[in-house]
């Protein structure tokens, strides 16, 4: 069977369900973050794989950005946990198209990253490899048990939040291959000026740690949490499942800035659609107790964007006019070698 | 500068000279296993990542094996920590070429492993690469602060002992090539029968997490500790190095399996190389003090090849005729692409 027949979800809980925990120390699995318990605060950590192709594109990502991003992605998952990133461990697999000073690039922005989180880089590895860049960076971090936030945790009734906004980095990603395809064809040079919002949202994206204090401030504590990274359709679909409920998310309250409307303007693409399927916006995307709302509206940066039903109800996006549309996953996209 | 001039450990070194702890929950660094501090058990973090072509050849590696070997490959420098692994986090890349039973195939080996080595996966992640097969494996094992092992720890006129013997993976990892490319020039069906032990300890190896048992049952701490997976050339200068100790190692002392020999014959190839370069052996490389030469001397399965001299006398190998050969730590091998 194809993987892009069962999806890439439905062979993850396949190939999970042959695995029982068999130690106590392991307080949860499969979430943003594994919680291993320490005595006095459990560790979150979490392990992400960029692959040259198809998590990046040397093209047009500077290596020092895409040494930045790497870290970006897991410090996101840790802090989608609601916890404090603290360490990284770091293998870099490189092809021999790639030469010292090139290496040096990727770790200057890899040692960006570590000043920007205040983490520790605590294992460093390099292999060779065949073909291209492969960059797996694990995060580990803390958290009071009573802080940690599963996406497993969401309630019928709570409010469906989000921070900042999304679609930017995927329509930033839309520019550059753009101008990458002229540059192929007809060797003009990239026009990137007037796109600062979205490209710097794809090309130097940041975790959003400065929530946790946002939270921690305002007495929130999310009852589930997640980082949007395959986008908003995935990631509330995952809250969904793991919470067993259902969600009603209004499209007109999903927030896109100015530069991404109008970039999605000029290029003819639909906001929503980069919205609810761009990835790498490393928002945070949470649920809270209707009895919060008051903490919640008056702060900058948030938008409650629906709210959880029913798992009988399924999730769905409710449209400006009142319609209901099912919310689906996307499928797993393979890629041609 | 291409990577080769400066070698990886250089390159290493000179990129990790960058980065200043900044928290006091990261005990140890750049060792097998990253420690984390933990109230009561300090936590030891480890990630390996293994790339298609360069680690593995699918050709003769079934995935099962495979995904039992990368775990192994994780678990081992644990072991090297003297820490019991308990978690592991999974990241596979696959491109189209693998279908839904190929990945249910590489977890069976995962499962396997996790049965072996009683570990829990507690997370687990699928991404698209655009050529082969990529594995990152994290483990997560924990051990109490005076137990742990780090490679610092060797003191001058220590013993150097060995667990177990060198050379069989790379002998067998020999085998396996020689059969392919006749396999490849004359469709021959490979000869495998009368290899099974080489073949073995390339296929299907395994972590010495035995000899945690062993330690603690005969009162053995090493002082330093390391496990070969580069070597022991490399493996001892890590030592050497970190330990700002030299080393004699005893040519004759180097335990090699009369199998390995016997493929050594067969093939031309000397067994003192391929136990001094050969690598995934996944054996330790440790020292004790010389008190504890009573408690070693009787236990089966290890060997002490030779002693902790003053970093100034550097690291030699003798030979049966006395000779002293400095040994030097392999290059950096790119790989084209």
């Amino acid at each position: 069977m194809d993987i892009s027949e069962i999806g890439k979800f439905a062979l993850l809980d396949r190939l999970n369900a042959g695995f029982e925990a068999r130690q106590l120390t392991s307080l949860k699995t499969f979430d943003d973050a594994a919680v291993i318990a320490a005595s006095d605060r459990p560790k979150q950590i979490c392990s992400v794989i960029l692959l040259e192709g198809i998590h990046f594109n040397l093209v047009y990502m500077p290596l020092k950005h895409l040494g930045c991003k790497a870290v970006t992605h897991a410090v996101s998952k840790i802090v989608a946990m609601n916890a404090v990133p603290r360490q990284i461990l770091v293998s870099v697999g490189i092809s021999s198209r790639f030469n010292v000073a090139d290496v040096e690039d990727l770790y200057e922005g890899i040692h960006a990253a570590c000043r920007m989180y205040e983490l520790d880089l605590v294992e460093n590895n390099l292999v060779a490899s065949l073909t291209g860049m492969s960059i797996s960076v694990t995060a580990v971090g803390e958290a009071s048990e009573e802080n940690l936030c599963y996406k497993s945790g969401a309630k019928v009734n709570d409010l469906v939040c989000i921070s900042g906004n999304l679609g930017a980095a995927y329509m930033g990603l839309q520019v550059l291959e753009r101008e990458r395809r002229i540059f192929e064809s007809n060797r003009t040079q990239p026009k990137l000026e007037g796109y600062d919002y979205v490209l710097q949202k794809q090309l130097h994206p940041q975790a959003r740690i400065d929530m946790l204090k946002t939270f921690e401030d305002n007495g929130i504590k999310p009852t589930a949490m997640t980082d949007i990274t395959d986008g908003l359709a995935s990631d509330i679909l995952h809250i969904c499942k793991q919470s067993e409920v259902g969600a009603k998310i209004y499209i007109e309250k999903i927030p896109v800035s100015s530069e991404t409307f109008a970039v999605c303007g000029e290029m003819n693409f639909d906001a929503v659609t980069a919205a609810l399927n761009g990835g790498d916006d490393f928002e945070l995307l949470f649920t809270v107790p209707v009895s919060a709302y008051e903490a919640i509206k008056g702060l900058p940066g948030f938008e409650i964007i629906g709210y959880i039903s029913d798992a009988s109800q399924g999730a769905y996006l409710i449209t400006p006019e009142g319609n209901e549309l099912k919310i689906k996953a996307q499928g797993w996209t393979s890629v041609s070698e």
